[in-house]
């Protein structure tokens, strides 16, 4: 086990509260990089003494206006931090960067301070770790297993606990790929959540910044303050870290058919990704086998003619000067984008659409999907054999989430029999950030572990909240729209989910209103003393699909504020007194469905 | 005058009801063919024994079942028409489609016939008309003008009302320039509106097929009719024809700023547009000066790098193989975008989302704009001289248009003084089709225009209502939310606007509701000839934003459904009876305001 602090954000503020103090963080991130002793995880190190100097620039400890006060963290070296070179693991191309990456600021900002610059696949082209001149980092659970990339020297710098997060980059993969391989959370946003400006690009219309984290909960905090729209960056997109920490019961989990499945022999990993869908089943949710052709044909066309000649467009006048500059495999990739025309970019853009017109649906089909990181573990030794289509293979399950605008989550699930880590990564629609790092904190919580290759046990996770999901609207409805009533279609056709059967508070009367139909009751508040609770359901629309409801909604209804039994209030159907004069009071029967069933 | 009934769809229909029939039409069709005398408008007749067939297979006159019912229209040459060539105005390209394109089909079931296939520039690439090896068609105003292109048949068939509308397709404009040189209105839908199932490309990525027609209501009448979602159309968009003929009053209209108006020496231009500003000023709508150099350098990336890549890219085998067989100018343009690299490609990508995150918040500071449609009419001598840059010159105020995503319609304002066209294009974001359509309709409606060059009266049309725009939710405010009110501000943050002020029914109370802050008064619904009528204004609020109004309107306060003086009704706020026990009636005030300023 790792000695000193834990150094996730809550131990680590935890041990800060109780007298820690930023230098005797400092010396213990210099003798973990010691301890375990791997020259290939950084490319450059911070100055002890410039870092001593930032600490001491922090002041005293104040998380509140500080939420990263005095945490370590390492930057993938495609990103720009000021007074560190930037390599992009291929020492001709370096430069001195003068300013830093947005993100990079504003991770600063909040008070947390740079160990230094990681290793990667060369300009963040692979997924594998290996493809640098530089010293290759250890994978952090298995020696004997490739680090996984670009992002290795990132996720084995956070999976070591050297440092509490790292950033790194993802456009195939580069962010998934080595936090399954190191039993380390990757968060990769939604393309232009995170600003790329000032990180060196591989595909710039599929390019993001990603975090390795020990924990989600860790993860989500720095992609809430990372996630800012940036001017400077023309693919920033506006993405509010909303969402969090509640979710649904009963998401729609779609998964790969059977037949769709790829292992490549690795029957641990099958075994430990069949494990995780059960206990998603078990904690509530619904898995749907979808057919994966499609995805993998997505995934197929990243290396294939477009997107590759982007890669190539992104450094082509260094490449056409210094070819001799580049990792054998890498410069073998880019040259063959060399001869690629734009009639053969456009070529690609018509395939993408295509795929895309046909999976649309089926993404909007599902809150999310859950599929293995990784399909199998590599040896350095397997890669090296054939580090072109082992690489490719890695990517299985990677490959296709830029180009569809989806965004993601890898999540460990424990390590296997072998003592190798497994995980699965959470997909979702644009903008669905919150969802998957939701669900991905109950797997982790689902899962005893330790954190990356630290030891150090997980901090106990407080439970999801299954209470009502951020960005959905609560609404009480009484009678007619009640499950199997009449109108309680409306609700289904606006995409409504039933959250919950409960009562008023006693402040209610009910009654059957005359000339309905379909037949409605009218819900009236009362003094107190004077109702009586009475029985309702509670469903959740989106927005908009709360106002075309309510705007739909005739007199004597209307949408107002109805006190529940438990305390909470929520919007729902109230009715005008005037409408009651010619009604009949069931408030005795308890509630609608009493009363129906009563009287037919 | 052109002789025999009018084509416009209405009076066309009028003439079949008293007994018109279809052969009589067609006998027209050819008689007008003969009388204008213009070997440069068709490619393709049909013949009159098919046509005759088809009329007679439509059965009785049923414009129930076939809102197009025995209408002629023509269609551009690179749209396919089953059992007529396609020749894109290039002879060695041409083929026999066996299918008609999905946008002919759907309006040959409603009962149009395909009169012929009409000359274009080359694969659709210019703006004049004078780009092909066949007859050039002659303007139909002013025969030493340039007909205008691409689409150059098409508009010059509909303006001589040798038939009642026809197709075209629009990259650069080809839809909106040949409409406003030749009187007529040219309908460009948003991008995948209509299908180009069907239809040779220029830039897959931005064609779209456009309507030429003698009126609005015709043009809309066809774009609803041809506006399905294609599953075979992998750039199809769902976009519902919906909006057209309401308009709110007070649009806010983007005109370019006085310095970046262009008219090349057109002083006659200049002095139409203006007059056309002047009239939509007087039609109470709000004209704002918006610089115009970003939208002047998107349209410089039309015909640089990318774009041009892309119209190669899709006669790539032909042009390889047959480039003798291109027009001369053609040939030069396609053949520049030869050598065009995947690199150059992206750069063209990256320059245009650079600029549309500069556009976009100017976009959407605007419900529309109005535009020339040309910025100066050039005579075929004038072409001949400069044959690219004055193509270049005319694509003004159009070639931005589709590569931001923008819907349009070329609406005439009437002959300049010299007797030449005038018009305007009205601009806006994906999906407002009828939002620019129902503003073309009132500016056609204030210009006492005969239909393109056929003498016709413009048929009278009824003025556009200025009810509610139907994707607007009205809610009607009492108190805390009435303009310059405390609460008002909720309404503008959620993009309000105000419709009108009016009064509610005679049958509310209003009341000073306790221990509110800031205060707020409650209205309540009572019986006939108990209340009076309360002032109120109606505000408009999209979907998810009345979702959100609704959502956070606090007790003891609900949205219903408010009783106008008018007799209309609409959403609006009521208050709940139970909170009355303690308020304070000013029924008798007529109003909150009212109430407030006797009171403070």
């Amino acid at each position: 086990m790792r000695t000193g602090p834990a150094f996730d954000i809550a131990s680590l503020h935890a041990a800060y509260q109780n007298g820690l103090t930023a230098a005797g963080m400092i010396d213990a991130v210099f003798a973990r990089i010691a301890e375990v002793n791997d020259p290939g995880i950084f490319i450059h190190l911070a100055d002890i003494r410039d870092l001593l100097a930032e600490a001491e620039a922090l002041g005293a400890f104040d998380p509140a206006t500080k939420p990263l006060w005095g945490i370590p963290f390492a930057v993938k070296d495609n990103i720009d931090v000021a007074g560190m070179p930037t390599t992009a693991a291929c020492p001709d191309y370096s430069y001195m960067p003068k300013a830093d990456a947005t993100v990079v600021r504003l991770l600063k900002e909040a008070g947390a301070l740079v160990i230094g610059k990681t290793n990667l696949d060369q300009f963040a082209t692979g997924l594998v770790g290996v493809r640098s001149p530089y010293p290759i980092p250890r994978n952090a659970i298995d020696p004997d297993l490739v680090p996984g990339g670009s992002s290795s020297g990132s996720a084995v710098a956070t999976a070591q606990g050297i440092v509490s997060f790292a950033l790194g980059t993802d456009t195939a993969g580069s962010g998934r790929i080595p936090a399954g391989l190191n039993n380390i959370v990757g968060l990769k946003p939604s393309l232009g959540a995170i600003s790329t400006t000032g990180v060196i690009p591989a595909c710039r219309t599929l390019d993001c910044v990603s975090v390795f984290a020990l924990t989600v909960d860790d993860a989500w905090k720095i992609f809430s303050i990372a996630s800012q729209p940036d001017p400077s960056d023309e693919y920033s997109r506006t993405i509010p870290a909303a969402g969090f920490g509640t979710t649904v019961p009963m998401l729609t989990i779609g998964v790969p058919a059977k037949g769709d499945l790829r292992f490549f022999g690795d029957d641990a990993m099958q075994a430990s990704y069949e494990a995780a869908l059960a206990m998603l089943s078990g904690l509530g949710h619904r898995l749907v086998e979808i057919p994966f052709g499609d995805f993998y044909k997505v995934a197929d066309l990243l290396y294939e003619g477009a997107w590759v000649a982007e890669r190539y467009a992104a450094v082509k006048e260094f490449f056409d000067n210094k070819e001799a500059s580049f990792h054998p495999v890498t410069r073998k990739i880019y040259g063959a984008a060399k001869t690629l025309s734009a009639a053969d970019a456009f070529n690609g853009f018509y395939a993408l659409q295509a795929l895309k017109r046909k999976l649309t649906p089926v993404i909007a089909s599902v809150d999310l999907f859950c599929v293995p990181t990784a399909p199998r573990h590599y040896t350095r030794a397997e890669l090296e054999a054939e580090p072109i289509r082992e690489n490719s293979r890695l990517g299985t399950y990677t490959n296709f989430v830029n180009l569809l605008d989806l965004c993601g989550i890898a999540v460990p699930t424990g390590l296997r029999k072998d003592g190798r880590p497994a995980s699965v990564t959470l997909l979702s629609s644009f903008g669905k950030d919150g969802v998957t790092a939701s669900l991905a904190r109950d797997i982790h919580a689902e899962n005893a572990l330790t954190l990356g290759a630290t030891g150090w046990p997980r901090p106990l996770v407080k439970k999801t909240d299954h209470a009502q999901r951020s960005d959905l609207i609560s609404v009480v409805v009484v009678g007619a729209h009640l499950t199997e009533m009449p109108l309680n279609g409306q609700l289904l056709d606006l995409n409504g989910r039933l959250l919950r059967e409960t009562q008023t508070s006693d402040c209610y009367r009910l009654y059957a209103l005359r000339g309905q139909n379909p037949p409605k009751p009218g819900l009236i508040r009362v003094a107190a003393g004077f109702g009586s609770p009475i029985e309702v359901e509670v469903w959740q629309l989106a927005p908009e699909a709360f106002g075309r409801f309510a705007a739909g909604i005739p007199a004597p209804l209307s949408i107002g504020t109805i006190m529940l039994a438990d305390g909470t209030s929520a919007k729902g159907f109230l009715v005008e007194s005037t409408a009651l004069s010619d009604a009949i009071e069931i408030t005795h029967y308890g509630g609608w469905r009493k009363f129906i069933a009563a009287t037919t």
